[in-house]
């Protein structure tokens, strides 16, 4: 018989030095208390119960994150908002799974870091500090040197895009572990109280789908959307190429062994900012599709990280949809968006200001 | 044969001296050009087409509202956006149609007065000017006196509540064009691009279903909400005398005759308001269900109007949804929301704003 073996020693970064992942403690936020306290304020003897509707739920919901009172009211503050975007790539762009060549992640990257994308414009009106994350997009990015200033850079490549999911596992473990412990230690080093998190990468949306259909046994052909600049044909392939992913990977059913073999170097960080942030009581705006899968991802790990998940809006990708009534989730807005970004998160921002404003009453 | 008969002559307020109603001019807005510019200024060579979705088209239907240019690109511009809630009794309230008594009303009214209301802290926080107009709330409305200076209160009532359209018609022909025309006179005299429009008032539901289904067909019993207050019985109780009130007024098919069979005053405010701003080319949101069913008054009457009209929610209630349906709007927001007053509205004015801001980009 083998003897009981020793604890293990943890590193300082919350990673068992054999690569096991041992999480920040998440506590939940349930408080009976606290929910009576808002429902109350919010509820005048001349108006129908629920008048507000949810937008109690969402005070509700953020007082409880919060935890905070003042006398016997709850209060909801917000301190210096940041919204964190991962860019990634995917070697399954390769396949044609998506209408843009991969090369659009980085004019994407460079038009943010640059500060003409429509997210420089919103973060800019609601008082959001932007930070762009280097996940692992396919080429070095060089910012243009004038505007270094607009949008901090942070560089965490943990590769030059994933690898081509039909061919091979997106990744290996180690870089899904060590896109996790990144997602962790940039939430680490923000300000303030709220964090909201978005992505971009060509092939992002094909990634979500295969994680939304292993995780949730939602149909593949269900959960990955028609692009609208795809003709038939091409749905098709791209639906086949996606089937043949599906079949290579089918032994990975664990949420990590999914993120390693058909998930990308953004999602997995998603996925860590979630549950660090979640740990440090933080709102967490989650922003689209990509960063709703890392949400699933973050619940199957850390189930707790649930409670600090407020849904920003419902995308007009199909699988969006489907994954959110399998997190039970409502997003506060349905705007049939597609530019990811954290254009969403920003969008609704101004719901959780009134919510603050409401409880002030 | 009778000769034709002369021209009729027109009094300075738009109402014909023998009461038929002329209506101020009211433009379409449409141009494509202009569409195309919003759309080409919104797309990006790097993103999937309608990347921004709807909040394309709200852009769009702002841009040709203002018909705005810079140099070649469309702007926005808001100024002094105002909110206007127009505060009515209705008879029906006597036959238990509510879960609240008539005088809830009056309670309301003297809360926002007061500004203690959720909307008074919405307005504020949005910049909107709150105007509170006495439509024909059923008791004299004394505000206390140390708020006067919070809202400013005009008095335009009709009668002190409109009759029991149970019994009777619920306002005379003549009351009926008198609220149409005071919406207009309360809408020409504000300064501002933009004005939000709501209603308070117990029953205000009960007539909007009843409107509803007699001018889109909708069954009764779809048109008209379960109140979460009101049990199995009342709500039976309650559908009978709507019903018993539909066949008393079943001749009633006109838009103006519907109007004062079954509507209300601040329902006929709404209707001229909404008439009058879009002759200005202002920008009308619309909150609720009530102020929805004037939408759909007003575009019955001036077709045109209907360009000008934002919906800024989806309330909670069963008969909005199919009015929405009904009259082919996409509200901004699906929040459940039930409080009226122009909550939806205020928090629908941030999209509007991010709308602008994009054009800017």
């Amino acid at each position: 018989m083998n003897p009981r073996p020793l604890p293990r020693p943890v590193t300082e970064t919350g990673v068992e030095t054999n690569g096991v992942p041992v999480w920040p403690p998440v506590k939940v936020t349930a408080n009976a208390q606290m929910d009576l306290l808002v429902q109350h304020h919010l509820t005048s003897p001349h108006e129908a119960a629920h008048s507000l509707g949810r937008m109690a739920s969402l005070a509700m919901q953020i007082a409880r994150i919060q935890n905070g009172k003042h006398g016997d009211l709850p209060v909801i503050c917000f301190e210096s908002p940041q919204l964190v975007v991962f860019a990634g790539d995917h070697g399954v762009a390769d396949e044609g799974v998506s209408a843009f060549q991969q090369d659009a992640t980085m004019q994407r990257v460079l038009t943010m870091l640059a500060g003409k994308s429509p997210v420089n414009a919103l973060a800019e009106m609601n008082g959001f500090d932007l930070t762009l994350v280097d996940a692992g997009v396919a080429s070095h990015i060089v910012p243009p040197p004038d505007t270094e200033s607009v949008v901090p850079l942070l560089v965490r490549k943990i590769g030059y895009g994933t690898r081509n999911m039909v061919l091979a596992q997106a990744m290996s473990a180690t870089q899904a572990r060590s896109a996790l412990q990144a997602g962790m230690d940039v939430v680490r080093h923000l300000p303030g109280n709220v964090v909201a998190l978005s992505n971009i990468g060509v092939a992002g949306n094909a990634c979500a789908a295969q994680l939304l259909s292993r995780l949730c046994g939602v149909p593949l052909a269900d959960a990955c959307g028609k692009d609208q600049a795809q003709d038939e044909v091409q749905s098709q392939r791209k639906l086949e190429r996606l089937f043949a992913a599906a079949s290579r990977h089918r032994k990975a059913t664990a949420p990590l062994d999914v993120l390693a073999a058909m998930g990308g170097f953004e999602i997995g960080m998603l996925c860590g900012a979630m549950i660090q942030a979640a740990s440090e009581r933080r709102v967490v705006i989650v922003d689209g599709f990509v960063a709703s899968t890392a949400a699933l991802l973050a619940r199957a790990l850390v189930p707790a990280v649930a409670d600090y998940l407020v849904f920003a809006h419902r995308s007009a990708e199909p699988g969006h949809r489907l994954l959110l009534i399998h997190l039970q989730a409502q997003p506060l807005l349905d705007m049939e968006l597609r530019a990811g970004e954290g254009t969403g998160a920003l969008l609704a921002w101004p719901l959780l200001l009134a919510a603050q404003r409401l409880l002030q009453l």
